[in-house]
């Protein structure tokens, strides 16, 4: 039984539970009471790390955005996973938006010393990222969403980006593609670069040579997925098929598709990464969109689950996952045109 | 150069010096006028921890949702608009998620008790809404995104939702339609019940009888959007146009549009509001929708400097708006059809 479950069960809210049970003077004696013997009477022992975030600590688990420009669909999904499980332990979270890196190391420096955060999620890490072990001179715990190459040992959580960048460029060979284009993000980043290899590695194993002009980089938008797809289509060569890295550059790739008079799944087939988006689902697009799919809203909550596992002296080396992706196929993908 | 030895330079307290760097109203003009210009010349940036502990603020404005669920495309572009704003003063904010309305009571009631917030930023009023008297009583400064029936004076940034559906009403009833269809929120909300009644006064001002059966309401999600819209298209005399209160809600009515063999546009009309989500654009869907638009991040970074300049002393009656919303047509909306 969580604190959720227990306050659900006695009627009174989280916060009121918390509270009696770490001896806050704002609870009535008689509140107190009637919660202790309610904890006792169905064994609900309160969650250590909650108990002491929600008295002797910040109550509060940090992350640091650099522009609020970052504030996408991405984030919000992200978000809205994390503030659900750490809503159940009473946990607030700190956003700090801050300019550029400078001030996010600064802002870190910051959160550790002003205790004004028990521990921070770190985000969009990059293959070699300075903030790994920043936060670990600054003992400041975290969680990263994402990997790094780094020799120190830290938590984290990612999905398979090799994995589903690879299973899709596998697919579109199957289909008889031999110019397969990719639409990614910035390789500084190593979900970018992870994609990259699963690409390269199955163009390798089929034989095909990776062509550079059919590699694109940049921030996942329906803008960037348009002027891309646009210069693809361009080419002397054009690709048959196109790999879209978010659901947002898949949109722009559709325009551009349909802008130069061909049509998605037959002219140009179109795989897409897929974060699941409520209000943009795959089977709703015209044609239905093949994609690799990975819901970002559960992996903020996983790591909400693991910053308070860490909290409560979990060692990092425990607190490491990386999620499976799945392929979904749909009719966006179809047999290479001879 | 750190604070004490910045102010030691000119001579001046590090409460001053912190508060005129701040912009707090208890500091002269002259005296702020003359730490900038040395704070200049010296190079001299100040440590953000440092300057709250010398002023006593938090640095930190609140925002609570109610269940990580309403994290969705809205959220994240206003907290977008606002982080962005608030970035520029070096403000954080505090998110807390809680699971109803009582435990958001209590969540304003613990921010306002622990200091950790200066302000706090109140959303999706009601029309009746018991937290705006609360967060009087207890004193913690707010600003609403949206009004509220109240007799009580409060900062408020709104949009005129009756004067955007009225447009949209009136555009539709200019086309020749008659059979005018709204997908709203709860009217729980003054959002809604504004939107509401600006449709309803359309419709009496053109002598077209309002038909309950052509009312919707329910959440922005592209899902209810469909449902909503199918029931219409299922009536026995079906509205030849149909207003969506928001983007998500008009794709779902399209797919539902289409899914009945119908062409958006000339056999339906359909109207928009758009609160610019820039993934989602409704010049790019097909046909390109008719909206009523207004930025929601734009309101989001209005909001984080008017909790700003309340916290400044400015009083609430000074810090009350409401922004007009655009019409603009595209090809979604035609002449009724005979």
């Amino acid at each position: 039984m969580n604190l959720k479950e227990f306050s659900a069960r006695i009627g009174l809210s989280q916060t009121t539970v918390s509270r009696a049970l770490s001896g806050y003077p704002e609870v009535k004696q008689e509140t107190r009471e009637r919660v202790l013997a309610a904890a006792e009477r169905f064994g609900y022992r309160p969650n250590v790390s909650a108990q002491r975030l929600a008295t002797g600590r910040a109550g509060a688990i940090g992350i640091v955005f650099r522009g609020g420009g970052r504030f996408g669909p991405h984030s919000s999904e992200f978000m809205g996973g994390l503030s659900t499980r750490l809503q159940e332990d009473g946990i607030d979270i700190l956003v700090s938006t801050v300019e550029g890196a400078g001030d996010e190391e600064a802002a870190y420096r910051r959160l550790a010393g002003s205790k004004r955060v028990d521990a921070v999620v770190l985000h969009s890490p990059a293959c070699e990222d300075a903030r790994i072990p920043l936060l670990r001179t600054l003992g400041l715990p975290f969680v990263v969403h994402g990997r790094s190459d780094t020799a120190l040992p830290f938590a984290y959580l990612d999905i398979d980006n090799r994995g589903a960048i690879a299973a899709a460029t596998r697919h579109l060979a199957d289909l008889g593609h031999r110019r397969i284009a990719l639409i990614n993000g910035d390789t500084v980043s190593t979900y970018a670069r992870d994609r990259d290899r699963g690409y390269h590695a199955v163009l390798a194993e089929r034989g095909i040579a990776a062509d550079p002009a059919l590699l694109g980089h940049g921030e996942f938008t329906d803008e960037t997925g348009f002027r891309l797809m646009q210069a693809f289509l361009a080419l002397p060569a054009p690709p048959t098929a196109v790999i879209a890295g978010s659901m947002m550059s898949a949109l722009g790739a559709m325009r551009a598709i349909r802008v130069a008079g061909l049509g998605v799944g037959n002219d140009i087939s179109l795989v897409a990464h897929d974060d699941v988006f409520p209000y943009l689902s795959p089977e709703n697009l015209v044609p239905p969109l093949t994609t690799t799919q990975s819901p970002i809203r559960a992996a903020g909550g996983r790591i909400g689950d693991m910053a308070l596992r860490l909290l409560q002296g979990e060692p990092v080396e425990s607190l490491q996952e990386v999620w499976p992706v799945d392929l979904v196929i749909r009719g966006s993908t179809g047999p290479a045109q001879a």
